[in-house]
């Protein structure tokens, strides 16, 4: 057994993917794995439905701008406003690929844990209400410790 | 003498170029280097010509989408419909410095070994015919396994 | 105490940050870090004033069309021609973030290194008048020699 730590700063919906591919692999193989969600990375954990936070205006207008949470997100590459994260979708459904709410479900059930970085949060304006149940929330020097201790460590 | 691994997520022509130099480096003092091809870095490997392979619709068009090969990739900044992957090019044929289809060679040559994510082709509608040849298939239990050995392991 | 490395590959305002956020946040918990930093990444480290350098006509462009320095940079999503980046710039002042430039001062004086990729600069045509003061200059060797003592390895 091994630690890995996975930093998620990526929120497009390929990079999304290929992060809890391996995270999941990892701990269905009896690995403690660190999924560590900064920048971009934080709209993978928000809320679809959104939550009544008071934000500043600026703060409100990047929050309506970047998606919200894993069934929104476009892809890194051929997105085409939407259309290539769609097609790729559709082909994954028909292929009995797990989604990306799949994949993060059981990340969950596998004991992945999953931290939002605070400072991030702050820069963003984002707010723990805001994402999904069930993560901690830390900083750099919580990153570091992990990494310090893990065999794997990533940055996606 | 270590083991390292790269997972070559992206297909841009400068990220691919800096993982085999960085893999092309490493197994020339000695070290044993694989490399994982997923989504995009599938098109890294492709052959240029193709190859006859039934596809349904929509494989058919992703597949005729996506580039074909190491000559055909873009810069993943400034590559203004492909202008800037020329110039590069151009500019580093000039220095003397090895094309991207030159470090792949040299990689194969130096033992480093090339592996596909058959996932990921699944996704993309990708067949094995269509690949360049000398590589191998596997899935993310093996690069898990590989990077468990491993003292470097790099996501690209 | 541990050695950590990062490459640098990305040129992007936000990227730039998390690396040398973590950087610094392991050199003030006394650990040796190395940033290594290539292609695009090599603009974080050019003189805002530029220098007098000789050079050829497409080195020329390309050095014009990239951004010099830290202060110039864009984000890697959302930038809308720098919009983005400067409505990231304002909102990181107001809430007392450090600046990518303070970071990188903070990084000197924690005594990270940082090692300018030669064969990157030899591409884009980058002379080391034009890189900021305090830098080393190394190829690929020296990366992987560092990688290999260090205990976290990331590409950003």
């Amino acid at each position: 057994m091994a630690k890995k730590t996975i930093i998620v700063f990526s929120g497009d919906l390929d990079k999304a993917m290929a992060a809890f591919i391996i995270a999941n692999g990892a701990a269905a193989m009896g690995d403690e794995v660190t999924m560590f969600f900064t920048f971009w990375g934080l709209n993978i954990l928000r809320k679809p439905e959104g939550a009544k936070v008071k934000k500043g205006f600026l703060e409100n207008m990047f929050g309506k701008m970047m998606p919200r949470g894993a069934e929104r997100l476009g892809l890194s590459k051929m997105n085409f406003g939407g259309l290539g994260a769609k097609m790729m979708k559709y082909i994954m459904k028909k292929k009995n690929v797990n989604t990306l709410t799949e994949l993060i479900e059981n990340a969950k059930a596998l004991g992945v844990r999953l931290i939002a970085c605070t400072m991030s949060m702050d820069v963003m304006g984002i707010k723990k209400e805001e994402l999904v149940d069930g993560i901690d929330f830390a900083g750099v020097a919580t990153y570091l410790a992990e990494a310090d201790e893990a065999n794997l460590n990533l940055f996606i």
